[in-house]
């Protein structure tokens, strides 16, 4: 919505190449490059552009300046069973929740199920990108972090926890996974700079102003409101799983105790936590069985009457009809990303991201 | 609300007594009777009274009919590792559910973390009841489950999950546990009834006519709305996730497969499934950590700044407060519920439960 026309559509795999090169180019070590790389596309490849490659230049910032570690030496503190923690040694956040979830479906294929805490990590991008990896493998994926503060209590004047998102994916024999990645705000902050760059009003009950009074003007916006408006305690308590998984198992810091993430401060690590979990469905009785019941499932659901004015959709459906169009005819940078990417290209010698050959 | 002034409120000791004699006097065997007096209990006691002890005389109707198995032989006939399935034999829920949570808190005590999933089980009341098991005994407790379909899709035009609620109780030192017990739905369907006899318009965005159309008239209703409004994406998936782990984990029902909880036919098992999730904090930390976490993140919430016209309260806060009423001064039945246990009272030769001394 906000992108021009001017920019030209670019290839998933050379975007891929470029955000490598420059983390390469900054100073991070491979392992931090690709999987900061890797979770940008996620959230890129599926239409969350909020969580996509526009990051890059946060994150060279963050490296460079020190606050999150480019040659991090990752190592398991503690834990027993089915349950490990990992001290992620400020690495990237993409890193420390793929070397997680790896871990985690790792040990739920001993176990039936798992769970990996992460302390000293930083901001992971899209939560999506680490369940989805569980469920490629087969298993179920949980990741939950939490971040710094933007959403209201429930009955709140002031920002307390972050947008916490949940996200959870399901393998499908066949198909793509089911996947949930979702914010336990109602909506991000940056719909809101959206809105209040287009001039347009926001939704009801998404947003409030200083006195934690619903706003639908953006200019108005102090902090997001919990999922649920007037059942807001629902979203409110979902963000407070997220936290609690996060922050207090991990004894990582509260979302109020985070250092904004848009700094000024680039130097310092945050102590983000995070934490993933895996199931192996066959743990539980037949493979076949849990396949059946997911081919049913979804075809009930895909095949539920809609409203007039609606289609019904499986969780991640509309994702993974993004990344089929942009795989094939790839993706516009939205103009300030553009900007940033030839600064970046120009800084660290490589070469921007060339046009998608079907564009 | 529906509540007349002419009822006595009684104890809830009495209450338990009046429901485990009504129960075992129908043929119910000790621990079926001892677990779903407990879970009625827990809704009674904490204010959620669509699941306390007004569904006495439902599930002797169902005992009597033979829907649920009134002698059980629950046995594990599954799992490995962390995970365990539990074959409830058609027991009463709450059996059920206790039973699978005391199991996967002995497995998360040797293994960090551990699921049960239960096969063959009915209604098993409030899901917090079960998770908040977990949290009295120091884990964080999970439960999920479905139930017959009353919640259309975000954009459907279908009743398609049921209400299908999430719980988690976390345990906090010296305080009461925290507590979310959510329908994924915005309101429970009881809501819709009530206001339907009040003759109240309901809150917007909870519920759809025949066409899926939202609508504020409790006689036009024909469905729930999943929970978020305009995103309600959000709450259809989070109905989904537990319908995953509940029906499709378990090979059990889905919901728009589930006979109707009121009838007509209480002669057949139901097939219901529920999960259930413990994770043990220390496993991946120290102890005191996790305490002091938890006591630094819920003061602060607690003393977090309201809304002139609100007040921001933890989960289950509410719950608590309502429950240490009832504890002192007892609890008024509505006259449906009275008029049912007078009628239960004398086919069973059981008293009337009494009333609260500090009434």
């Amino acid at each position: 919505m906000t992108q021009a026309d001017t920019e030209p559509k670019v290839s998933l795999k050379s975007l891929e190449q470029f955000c490598r090169g420059v983390l390469a180019g900054c100073g991070a070590d491979e392992a931090t490059a690709a999987a900061a790389a890797r979770a940008m596309m996620h959230g890129t490849r599926f239409g969350v552009d909020s969580h996509g490659v526009r990051l890059l230049g946060h994150y060279v910032e963050a490296l460079v300046g020190g606050r999150i570690n480019k040659t991090p030496k990752l190592h398991t503190i503690g834990g027993f069973g089915a349950a490990e923690t990992l001290d992620a040694d400020h690495a990237h956040g993409a890193l420390a929740t793929y070397t997680a979830m790896e871990r985690a479906v790792a040990i739920a294929r001993q176990l039936g199920v798992a769970a990996v805490a992460i302390r000293n990590s930083s901001h992971f991008g899209p939560a999506g990108a680490y369940a989805l990896e569980a469920a490629r493998q087969g298993l179920i994926g949980f990741a939950f972090c939490n971040s710094d503060s933007f959403v209201r209590l429930h009955g709140g004047a002031s920002r307390f926890h972050g947008t916490n998102p949940i996200a959870v994916a399901v393998p499908v024999a066949g198909q793509d996974p089911w996947l949930l990645d979702m914010a336990t705000s109602a909506v991000p902050f940056n719909r809101v700079l959206l809105y209040r760059s287009l001039g347009n009003p926001l939704p009801e009950s998404v947003a409030s102003d200083a006195q934690g009074v619903d706003t639908t003007d953006p200019n108005e916006t102090e902090m997001l409101a919990p999922l649920g408006g007037e059942f807001g305690f629902k979203g409110a308590g979902l963000a407070g799983l997220a936290e609690i998984l996060t922050a207090v198992v991990t004894g990582m810091r509260l979302s109020f105790e985070i250092a904004p993430m848009m700094g000024p401060d680039f130097t310092k690590p945050r102590q983000l936590g995070a934490f993933v979990l895996a199931i192996l469905p066959e743990a539980f009785g037949d493979r076949a069985m849990f396949n059946d019941g997911m081919k049913r499932y979804l075809e009930a659901l895909r095949n539920s009457p809609a409203r007039s004015d609606a289609t019904v959709m499986a969780p991640g459906d509309r994702e993974w009809q993004i990344a089929a169009d942009r795989e094939t005819y790839g993706v516009q940078l939205d103009p300030a990303t553009y900007r940033s990417f030839e600064l970046l290209a120009t800084r660290y010698g490589v070469p921007l991201p060339t046009a998608a050959i079907n564009s």
